[in-house]
């Protein structure tokens, strides 16, 4: 028997034939992600059913020094859960479903496997609210949510994922079942064992179960599409906003001028409900109702910014249709592949203040190096999150992203920004995450990663080198 | 030279004078928290004055395998600051102050000596709020409230301490300076390395600086002592505000019956708005105004609750005079040594479906192995936060603390709670860890203490041991 049939001789003992897949039984969606950047040969696919088999699987590839790719709804963006040629993908598919929602502590423990919009889904039909939403919801999973810290359009409320897990079940390296599935807010009995997993984008361990926390319904909602008067107005308004509204501000998205008039513009269905469409807007979400913003509290907030001279103008969507309408205006970045490529996306952040500045410097520079570059603008900057598209057009094979990529990190690490607000590292933004991060702090996550799996079998070559 | 005088020496050549004591100088406060518990001799103290002089000494004590005592401003209740005989002791008095307030991103970079106090008033001459609060206000340091994670009576609107960091500075155990000061509300660059050091109890790293969110300031609040009408009651009534209140609930505080009838009754000053003292109470604290809860939103709520039989009675505070009354009944605790001694208290965490049930077991066991046993509850039920206090008359001498202990951690493991909610463990808790954590769980923290300090000099024999 070769080494390479005793492992997976040895897999099959540990899992079972239902469990483990090889060879042509392995389909497509395993070897690459929703990019399909790349496609891989995995060894084989474990889909464990159980947090054991998770353990006994893992056992395996740590006893034989075998890598092991971790893979969730397959929707991240820096390829994370992209496996390597020979890697065991091990799929948490199976994993899927709530175990329990506890109305009373306010909490729902689930499994690693399950969509998100599942989750979301659970908590409202118990009469709650799970915070993180994003685009993906249908397919990726909370696992992989919380193996990302994944934000959305919640955070400047709510908080990250890592504010909304409670306790955590995970499955380190060498197979120990690590279970923490605490419920209480408040747990300082020793380290914060959970903590390390979130967000370390299943380096450290694979995560099985959590225990979610999960609010109170936002009874009712008012969204409002402002146009600024300009583009230093926005520092202004941001803190007239979150002095005014306080935890009744839901979201404080913000749309340059180029992004906006692109989405009114050239989107089918989409329209501006300003006399201008090349307007730096905000599109607020406030909390109001019973439990919110008093309706005139609103309006008077958005009178006090026209009379400071923040705004030129705001609209109060009348309806829900006319708030996805509005809505509509910031997501239809899915519009993107077809009316923009080829185009490179960012996920940076920076500190507020500098936001402005970084934009209208990395504008002027993009415009500079690539006569044709067009860039657009926008982001949750209530929370410190700038997205970035840049097109240059021509075709793919001549698309200067590395070009782009230098300039825009090069400019997130002269401001302190992260080259990673909410996407995390993955492999594709290895390269650059020293900008963002001190030597000193490297070698810290590199303690880590040797202390929790010195063999580095998990997601081996994710977010850090040796 | 003997050995202890070469690292004396070394001390003094890394530090000076000015920032070294020895022998005589050391001051009495130095060898005790304010427990007074025990008094040690340490063999010197440094109070470092930079965050290099903080790297300096631990480079001399790392070198020398020499423990080291972290002190902040020495009010913990679980001994962590309570250094050993020839430990060197680390005040962190002459780190202190504000570096700056960033009104923009919403947030202070303070040295880790600042008293608590002296964050929040320096975050309201701001014109911004900083969300943890607790009695110690004006001696504890807000580093100590980090390594701690401190919680305190904001918890369920705001989070602990952990939420409120969004940047740290430490100093690992052999002088290696991390600096990661980040503003951002989103920064995915990487594992989040500052989530090891908070709530570790300064076993992994001398926390330096910290940058510390700030919320906008809560406009008005309205305070309501309200009184159960039975205890099961309080489940159904903490889900009907939770749900109906959303944001807008600050806190959600219960009284058991014999607490609330001993701080009425007994403490001077303090009375019941209510007809009878032995009710078991809930003081609610609700933001209203502009940016909160309607009035008649409040008041509604309330009567759902009396309507449902949850309560049987409920006091809105008519003025910020009576709400300070409302409070002083709650926060009257500290008459305790006058009036309770001697007695033991706790603070634990407990699923909140199970609570109720934990005090009336707790309650007839205590009364049932200790005739004279007076037992008192109370805490932060909306985030799962305990608080008991056990009185046995008699001498302090033969006060039976060790079988109390034993009979309220038992009962806690048995519920799945934590022995620990807010105080952490240090060395008082440290016997009863394994009743909230597993072995494995136990493992990681031993993994992590091992890998980021190796010679165990950091607060060793703090949380846990090897």
């Amino acid at each position: 028997m070769s080494m390479s049939d005793s492992f997976i001789h040895d897999l099959r003992q540990a899992l079972g034939d239902d469990q483990l897949l090889v060879h042509e039984q392995i389909e497509p969606r395993y070897k690459t992600d929703w990019s399909k950047a790349s496609v891989c040969e995995p060894v084989a696919v474990v889909r464990p059913r159980s947090t054991e088999a998770v353990s006994a699987a893992l056992k395996v590839c740590h006893a034989h020094g075998h890598p092991v790719t971790v893979q969730g709804g397959m929707t991240g963006l820096v390829g994370a859960s992209q496996a390597n040629d020979g890697d065991v993908v091990m799929s948490l598919e199976f994993l899927n479903g709530v175990q329990e929602i506890d109305a009373t502590a306010s909490c729902m423990t689930v499994w690693a496997g399950t969509p998100l919009q599942l989750v979301q889904e659970a908590a409202q039909a118990a009469g709650l609210y799970f915070a993180v939403d994003l685009g993906a919801r249908g397919s990726c999973q909370v696992g992989g949510n919380i193996a990302t810290n994944a934000g959305g359009n919640r955070v400047i409320r709510y908080g990250m994922m890592r504010e909304q897990v409670l306790g955590l079940e995970v499955v380190l390296a060498d197979g120990t079942i690590v279970t923490s599935l605490n419920k209480m807010l408040k747990n300082n009995a020793g380290y914060d064992v959970k903590q390390l997993f979130i967000g370390s984008e299943g380096t450290l361990g694979v995560i099985t179960r959590a225990v979610l926390r999960l609010h109170a319904m936002p009874t009712e909602t008012t969204t409002v599409l402002c146009a600024l008067a300009h583009q230093d107005a926005m520092v202004s308004f941001l803190r007239r906003v979150r002095s005014m509204a306080g935890p009744s501000l839901l979201a404080f998205e913000v749309m340059w001028p180029d992004f906006f008039s692109f989405m009114t513009e050239r989107v089918p269905g989409n329209v501006s409900p300003f006399e201008r469409s090349d307007v730096m807007a905000v599109l607020l979400e406030v909390a109001t109702g019973d439990a919110g913003l008093a309706n005139d509290v609103l309006e008077g907030l958005l009178e006090s910014a026209l009379d400071a001279g923040e705004l030129t103008d705001a609209a109060i969507a009348q309806s829900g249709k006319q708030a996805d309408a509005f809505w509509r205006i910031r997501d239809s970045v899915s519009e993107f592949p077809l009316l923009f490529a080829p185009y490179a996306s960012f996920d940076v952040s920076l500190p507020i203040q500098s936001v402005c500045e970084f934009v209208t410097t990395l504008k002027s520079q993009l415009a500079k190096d690539m006569a044709c570059a067009q860039s657009l603008f926008f982001g949750h900057i209530g929370d410190s999150n700038l997205h970035i598209v840049v097109h240059v057009p021509g075709p793919r094979q001549t698309f200067p992203k590395d070009a782009i990529d230098a300039a825009v990190y090069e400019l997130v690490k002269q401001y302190h920004g992260s080259v990673s607000a909410e996407h995390g590292i993955g492999t594709r933004k290895k390269p650059w995450l020293g900008y963002s991060r001190s030597p000193a702090e490297i070698e810290v996550m590199k303690v880590i990663k040797k202390a929790l799996d010195p063999g580095q079998i998990l997601n081996r070559g994710r977010v850090i080198d040796f």
